[in-house]
């Protein structure tokens, strides 16, 4: 059900703690990740905690970041979708307005032949990093507006950008309707974008002189001498936290991806001095006073485990495991410990499996898990619920959810 | 959520082997027919596998065999719904085209009164199959075609047989909507059959001209004189499993109920030499190469089941237990057993008991539960799912399944 009718106000306070790609697989002598790891505090805690797994999408579905965090902040991942541009533009952070339009953009190599432009290589051969600055910077340089149109450009990893296009008044819902310009294979031409509706088309005509601007500038760059130009796309509209829940909220992450996501969703999006997790808790505790809803990232967990490090995501867990006291000392009325979705170290990348949940509350039974590990949590009390039901049990253990009918 | 957007293709091999009406209920010492079998194969399997339990249709909803099956091969039982007219000749062992209309009969007997036919008997005093047998041929020998419709008769068990209508054209959606001439009551008129729309109207037309030659031919016959239609149905639009899941499959079945539920989602049925077990593990080596999804269906459980009959029940368990090795030594990448549904005996029918499944794959947790039985599973990492999920799982395990988002 909607929540709407139900939300009520109180000053309590709510913290979800995300270890990125949490849940895992047997690595070693049988046991995950989660169990390797020695966790005396957690241990603790899950004895008296409410456990569970949540299910990020669907059964069987290995979520990307978007859909795993909009599902545990209490939002359909099915129905909220983010576009390519819009995420690659908040990877790369940058800021997206309402008024924007945020596209991928590959640098690649072409040729003339016969008067056709000829895509020779769609990455521009992987130029480096270094060189993607250098060009993005020149490009950029060339091109800062279009018409009434600011142009913001950003260089990613490789031969990846971003680019929005932000225009003076707000854009009407479809104005993204634009087709990729990269034909997807080599020895084709680019595709001239035109947008599908009268919006849409009034975008494409910027980007369509964008395009010839760029095929200037580069025309002598020995291998990014062109750009390829992907999924155009438009701020989801979606209810802030605030609308939403009630909940003034903020995010303490340290990649620029998770603090743009939690932007999306309307937190404050707190400066951190360093990126360890002791930095995040000093963050956490400077700005403890002035919110109701906390979102704290932990990116490593899923890092290592993407790379299939299985030790140093234990360590990244031991780590945590250690601060989880300093944690505990802010008294948190809600605390929840959970991943956005699994990164078995043997998959070596994002997976479909459940993910372990912690919620601590004094209103909860306890006594039915001795840690929290992905098979302790099959025996707790939540079960296995979607992911978008976390918000849920937030809100319902911290009092903030009125009695539904009479 | 719809799968489409990320299913993808790889040489991975699934197993689905369907133990029909697998689940149960206590029948003595307060074991079921699963723990009291004896199981030393599926024992072992399920300290390493993924456990859990599938609810068929909906929370203590029983199915028949038809959205039993649809639901495990992945297809929602509510929405996809096969005509009763479809099942009669499907377990009939009749091929269903989309040119097809299928119509359960009965034979009955009728007296003439008053210029009259009034409805003596529904089922014609429950004739002998052979009796039926008999009279069906007769019937087929007289009436083969009606202007340009092939008519097809197939003898079921004492009373009842199936009719397909065979149309040298595709007929429109809506064509089966005829209602049923059985008036349900004895003592009163057989319902003359009109359609409900244009195209069904066509249809009644000839099922009109087949009534009057019936009556004829059957004129004289001491007890079957006459026949009653029920549930004119077409064959239902389904995505095959290709276009659906991207998967060539094939069914491996002895009844052929089974058989036809397959080939409705674009199977292939396989021809099968014997009927045990051990034949169809057979012919599932012989055509393990040349397909990506094997349903292996076991329907003995079921029967016995039905009978009320545990210890037979927990024979074919026993007998499935010694053949799993073999099974496994063809090295699915997955391998799930379970059941469309729960029989226990002590109900002597089909029931709506979650079902016991059983997942093998190298990407599970394992180590949940001692055995594969309904007490074990509910403590297993697959908790309980729709059975609709199932498809979801299979895919997921077999590294079928692209991310969702970015």
């Amino acid at each position: 059900m909607e929540l709407g009718s139900v939300i009520k106000k109180n000053s309590t306070k709510l913290l979800l703690i995300v270890l990125d790609g949490l849940g895992g697989l047997p690595v070693e002598n049988n046991s995950t990740e989660l169990e390797i790891a020695k966790t005396p505090n957690l241990d603790k805690l899950a004895r008296i905690s409410a456990l569970g797994m949540h299910i990020p999408v669907d059964v069987g579905i290995t979520p990307g970041s978007g859909p795993g965090h909009l599902g545990i902040f209490g939002y359909d991942p099915v129905k909220y979708q983010i576009g390519r541009g819009i995420l690659e533009a908040l990877g790369l952070g940058l800021e997206v307005k309402d008024t924007d339009i945020a596209i991928r953009g590959n640098y690649a190599t072409v040729e003339r032949q016969n008067g056709k432009i000829i895509v020779k290589d769609r990455r521009a051969g992987r130029i480096s990093t270094d060189e993607n600055r250098r060009i993005t910077q020149k490009l950029a340089r060339a091109v800062q507006k279009i018409d009434d149109v600011e142009l913001i450009l950003s260089p990613g990893m490789e031969h990846r950008f971003a680019l929005i296009l932000r225009f003076p008044y707000p854009l009407p819902e479809g104005s993204e309707q634009i087709g990729d310009t990269d034909p997807q294979r080599e020895g084709y031409e680019p595709i001239t974008p035109y947008g599908k509706n009268e919006s849409s088309e009034k975008v494409a005509k910027v980007v369509r002189k964008f395009l010839a601007i760029t095929e200037n500038v580069l025309k002598d760059e020995p291998r990014a001498n062109y750009v390829l130009l992907r999924g155009f796309s438009q701020k989801p509209k979606i209810e802030s936290f605030l609308e939403r829940f009630g909940l003034k909220a903020c995010a303490i992450a340290t990649y620029p991806m998770y603090r743009g996501l939690a932007s999306l969703v309307g937190m404050d999006v707190i400066k951190l001095e360093g990126s360890s997790i002791k930095d995040e808790l000093k963050a956490l505790k400077d700005v403890w006073e002035n919110y109701d809803y906390f979102f704290l990232h932990i990116k490593k967990t899923d890092s290592y485990g993407e790379d299939g490090n299985w030790r140093g995501k234990v360590e990244v867990i031991e780590e945590f495991d250690s601060l989880l006291p300093e944690f505990l000392s802010l008294k948190p009325d809600v605390l929840v410990i959970t991943g956005d979705h699994s990164t078995p170290s043997v998959l070596k990348g994002h997976s479909w499996h459940p993910v372990p949940v912690l919620l601590h509350s004094p209103y909860v039974l306890g006594g039915t898990c001795e840690r929290f590990t992905e098979r302790e949590c099959l025996k707790g009390e939540l079960g296995m619920f979607p992911a978008e039901k976390l918000m849920n049990l937030m809100l319902a253990h911290s009092l903030r959810l009125a009695k539904y009918g009479a």
